[in-house]
């Protein structure tokens, strides 16, 4: 079928390339001229302006927005003027899911539906395909079903979950209606805020692997400092990357991350490149509202999001209130960086 | 080549039919006559006592045992008599590493070489091969190998990791030598100390979806209870299992503790038939001292540990104790359960 | 001066029989009209309905609201036709302080001035006096400064805190006009996330305490359960009202808090009255809502939250989901209860 | 009566004056001749050696040892050729209480008398006095007393809890006897395992507080960082040190920490003096691992020590980690520091 695309970056362009691929007419527009003539090379239809975007386009319009969370609504003001009543409005980025209610409500006054999909697989989406947690109406999701199709993984060589053959539905392959507008993006949301939790698991497990050897490095002793107890206990110099990679063979452990993590291990053991401030886009921390809002508890999922912050060195003064404190009680004085 | 199999539970049981099928020979003695005789009719050595297993083993002997870590120890203690220079004990089960070192220290004494395997992959290893962690003196481990290959998932199927082809190693194979004595175990405590964090991940996770319908549910206004300032952005009734099984596909968290969640989910989708009380079985706890003796932050292993604790009521003083507070300062009087 | 009061629960009653002490005329409502019984006894002003409330008040009035959080817009809008331009409107409840500027700015409109309050002091709060926290326009707060003088603790026997002395202020009176409408309230939800923590922080270390004779009991050995590896070390029968009251003198951890625990430690020291069942009333989730958005890591306040969450039952499905995983991984049986 | 001091630090020499002050007869020894010349001129009787300052103290001996707890055994050892059956060996710094079992096991075989204490107060001891958390013999302890009672607060002003009227022991005064061998030292060990969670508490919710005009700020909008949503809401430039002043009167957080940080506070808004590396001195993680042991949740003990590590750039390998991870499946390019 056809789908205008607006918005090429990275995850936009690798759509409209897996849409053609799958044989979908693509329409598609940019800010960025030189994007929209690279799709073209590839067969998408460029176009111009979003006037000829939506003259170029069939009734009733597809239309799927790929921009950044930030710009969305700037994006859906722009290119109200060219819509018509019927047509279908899907936004794939990574919108709060509390703007989709909102914008569904207020599209729906104008005849105009709209579709939120949350979308994983980042840059490895093109090959793999992409996992779409959808929501909107049934019969518009269902009418977008070929896209949806052509976007996901498909059923692949992931073997079949027991008790599954009777089930039905789209979730095996890949894309799913989770509900109502904002059921997407809300499906997508905790994804994300799990994505943290699991992240950190292997971080922090990978980091007390490091330090295994820390039995080996001298010591201080004085009474701002606990000596290690049992040094030798801590004598190992273990192999990350072989680490990474024998757990990816049969343990309880294994997952995609993993192996993204076997990956850049190999590369750099010592990760060397990174400095460690460690970006978060607005799921997580939806994630740990929404478990606020609910009463659930999320200890895990929490940590894993203010770990992030603390990386950023977002602690600071809390740490600094900490050392004032106890330099009033006890006199402490903070033993420089390095000891 | 020749392996003796001391303890057949599910686990030892399994891994000698493993090691059988894989042409191996395999002496097996257990405290139960039947346990025993189950394994000769699968082509297994049955022993009747452990002097005949020992007389049975060729020089030097291997003898693995797997059995629950409180009783390691006491069958060492009763095996050693029947050992001789040069045999090779091997514990499978999930021993502290830090005893590892105690009991490889003892054994050197006698001239018996010990190495301590962490093995992950639970009731599903028959099948899919056991991911091991080896901890002991190189060439011991060398002269195992072939038993850590048989029982190893091998490379199978599985991706390569990008920039492994010349990397060399038996990691690919599901197995690895760690490092000396203890290393095994290390690196499989923390294995299970990131099982914890990201079990709690997906349990936290999915809580979060589960409960997005709260806003469809009556609350009540009271001082003591604050309601919920959106009730209409928690409208949504989620379909768990679908849920787990579409992110299988494509998405960034997909892992092999998603597919189970997913056959758990499909088969029960309320999960009715638990209660909800998670045991935890030692290496979670040792990895978290782990972490603190290394000086290491590990907020989510260990948030998921004490999930763990609370959910068998483990925090119940506490959470006394802050009712109590509440009461003195604000006269606020517990609600009762079900409000 | 005087004062309306509208809401005559603990709280308010209080509060006027302290205004009243202090020699200011309260001009009191309340929906039950024995509560204004109660107080025109003790020398308030008694009015029988709203109209009747504004009459009685001299203009510009002054009239506090000491109602719910939840009844805080209600109530407002109740009121709001007998009060005229130039009035002022006080909040001492417990509303999010974002409704705050969102009041201040539709009473406005009207040329009606809002103070935002946030009281802390509980039921103790006749006796000992009330801290207040109050957001609002200089001018109007500097009016109210001889209700908030009343009200407040005054500096009392409580040290003067050494730098403090050229400082200036109402602080050490025990109230503090933090800034703009809204910023009473900001600082009370935090003083109550922090509340939280510290809450926690008592309770946690408390069980530990209490369980440190868990060497004395019995443990089970089986493939589920670690055994206590030295019990030896937890044979401590503990007084936990004594070790309270102890640390009440010259302790790093002396705090009200502390002497609430202690008093309710003597008078049970099973605190067996109590089920555990922790309400939380809005500030504490409004805290982490506030660190997520400023990107403040707040681990110990979020866990503080989420304790009370899980000491009334919510993580129960995440647990379940926890037993399931493990029920599939590895054909764990989840142990019964009291096991 | 009597006491022998070993270890004229801060602590020691404190407790010398408070002693002599309260007309004991203190014989003093330190390795530095200077701090045993400086508490002579203060009263205390010096000694040049250890065999001189056993000779000079009148039998049994009561030594109290105030010394670094990793040299605490060292010193023992020193010691003990110069004492006989009967003497009494009083540890006062802060020792593990499993070396306080096995130092009391072992000084018994030789028919000395153990005694731990844990000992809080700080730099304030001198003037405030100490809390003192004893374990050891009752008959032995009970000997002690009057030292313990000199170097205690005593009841001072702290008014009395309900209920203690008829409770008796000498908790109000500011001493326990806790348990026996190692329990005033394991009381000790949670205490400061409660302190790193409230002072964590205040740290935390003081941060929350200085970002609240996080809104001032400008802020960037791209597909890595969420815009504030509500940047109206955080406009608040609030006043640290007059809100930790208002909170020491009447609120229900008022606490000697929080006097404290007042103190700290106002002598220097910003902090700026600290750089925020907190150290962590064995107690609080000693804490974690019985409340592991014991199987008790300490969410917030555990995050307010991992704070701390990670203040001290321990979640440097963890945190490259997360990004590499980030730049593996996203793409994601760390965004640089300041940004």
């Amino acid at each position: 079928m056809q789908l205008g695309m607006i918005g090429l970056g990275r995850m936009g362009a690798n759509m409209v390339r897996r849409l053609v691929k799958g044989d979908h007419q693509c329409v598609v527009f940019d800010r960025s001229a030189e994007a929209v003539a690279e799709l073209v090379k590839e067969k998408a239809v460029g176009a111009a302006s979003l006037a000829e975007f939506a003259t170029t386009l069939a009734k009733p319009r597809a239309v799927w927005l790929m921009v950044p969370a930030g710009v969305v609504d700037r994006s859906i003001a722009d290119l109200l003027p060219h819509l018509e009543p019927g047509d279908i409005l899907i936004d794939g980025g990574n919108s709060y899911y509390v703007d989709d209610i909102r914008r569904a409500r207020e599209l729906a006054s104008r005849s105009i539906h709209y579709v939120d999909v949350g979308t994983s697989g980042g840059v490895w989406g093109l090959e793999r395909g992409y996992c779409m947690m959808v929501g909107g109406e049934p019969d518009i999701v269902r009418y977008l079903a070929p896209i949806f199709a052509t976007l996901s993984p498909g059923r692949g060589d992931i073997p079949r979950t027991p008790g599954r053959e009777t089930a039905g539905g789209t979730s095996e392959q890949g894309w799913l209606r989770c509900g109502p507008n904002g059921a997407g993006h809300f499906v997508k949301m905790v994804h994300n805020g799990i994505e943290y939790g699991v992240m950190a698991a292997y971080a922090e497990g990978m980091a007390v692997l490091k330090a295994a050897n820390i039995g080996t490095k001298a010591a201080v002793a004085d009474a701002e400092t606990t000596p290690l107890r049992d040094p030798e206990h801590y004598q190992y110099d273990l192999d990350l990357p072989d680490i990474a990679e024998v757990w990816r063979r049969g343990s309880v452990i294994a997952s995609w991350l993993l192996d993204l993590s076997a990956a850049a291990l190999i590369r750099d053991p010592a990760l060397s490149t990174f400095a460690g401030r460690v970006s978060d886009s607005g799921e997580g921390r939806w994630t740990i509202k929404a478990a606020i809002d609910e009463g659930v508890p999320a200890h895990v999922l929490s940590c894993a999001l203010y770990e992030r912050f603390s990386s950023r060195g977002e602690a600071d003064f809390a740490d600094r209130l900490l050392s004032a404190m106890r330099y009033e009680f006890g006199g402490h004085i903070e033993k420089p960086a390095g000891s």
